[in-house]
């Protein structure tokens, strides 16, 4: 199983992509998307909303994960990192790949253990998972291949595709794949190195 | 000047079209968008960005103004929205057409005359410029149409197109245009009625 997380941001947002199995993931891309803080909001939108849908188009996830965004105490900041999440939620569903939305708290607590852990230790953890020789770079590119990481891992628990995102499951034709299902894929039986990629077409 | 007026909401959408003279302005289309509430949250931004990008195709608007979300004490419903806004900006955005966000006060400001009017007062107020029968309803839709209401006036008085949305403008070649730029067509000096077509191609 393949999939592409998001860590939305207009200024900066994170695309990780990982490929499992769950146990010994590996690593298969990881961009980082800026738009100017300068340019209007409508043409940022339009800039990050290309930049998923082209990562989508890219790397054919089966799954998108996208953080799901809260409420700080900066609510002006908070919007805009929102609508980016709904540009990201908007390109994936474009594309019919099943989209499911993780707290910043389940992506925490899947990855390092524990809701309380900080961005160095969700960072230290995807290094360690991916076995990657260094923290990805920048934070937000961590947090990325974290959020896909955790949807990985949730969907070898059989929780992703029941309380997941199941209209997108349904629209998508089969939707997000059990474990089960994806055993029958021989690319992801490569455990480490670079996953091949999915189609070259 | 043709301006297309978005009154975002994921369960309820308003879009109006209204073409000017600001100081006769006519109604050209009014449609309300809804969404389901059961669905997921990707297939509704999904639904309304296709909503949104056919009314511009249909109704190829010189500009967009859309209201700005701002924070109500329900602050999910407010991401909702703000997230159903960001979807407007970017069908805009994708389509060349310069975009403008107005607050409910600038709406209520401008419309009725004062920041503090009830959507009973703007619904009349909206009835009254565009010379029709009956308050238009739902509300969704009278306040779609307030807000294109809003931009036809703020662009005869110079204010669209500078401090507006200076990006979107520049990017759209030419932009929103200036009130001197519109009275050279000579579909806007239709006065009452029902403004013809743009094009029918």
């Amino acid at each position: 199983m393949r999939v592409l997380g998001v860590d939305p941001g207009l200024t900066r947002c994170g695309i990780g992509v990982v490929e499992g199995p769950p146990a010994a993931p590996v690593l298969v891309a990881a961009e980082l998307v800026r738009t100017p803080r300068e340019d209007a909001l409508e043409l940022r939108l339009d800039a990050l909303h290309r930049a998923v849908a082209g990562a989508i188009a890219r790397y054919r996830p089966d799954a998108v994960a996208v953080e799901r965004v809260l409420f700080s105490s900066n609510v002006r900041s908070a919007m805009a990192t929102g609508q980016a999440a709904g540009v990201a939620l908007l390109a994936a569903a474009q594309a019919g790949v099943p989209v499911t939305p993780y707290s910043p708290n389940d992506v925490k607590f899947t990855v390092a253990g524990h809701g309380g852990a900080d961005k160095d230790e969700v960072g230290r953890m995807v290094a360690m998972q991916l076995r990657l020789s260094a923290v990805p770079r920048p934070a937000d590119v961590a947090d990325a291949l974290a959020i896909a990481l955790t949807h990985l891992a949730r969907a070898r628990m059989g929780a992703v595709g029941e309380a997941g995102a199941p209209a997108a499951s349904a629209r998508a034709g089969g939707g997000s794949r059990g474990w089960e299902a994806v055993l029958d894929n021989p690319h992801l039986r490569v455990a480490g190195g670079t996953a091949p990629p999915r189609r070259t077409t």
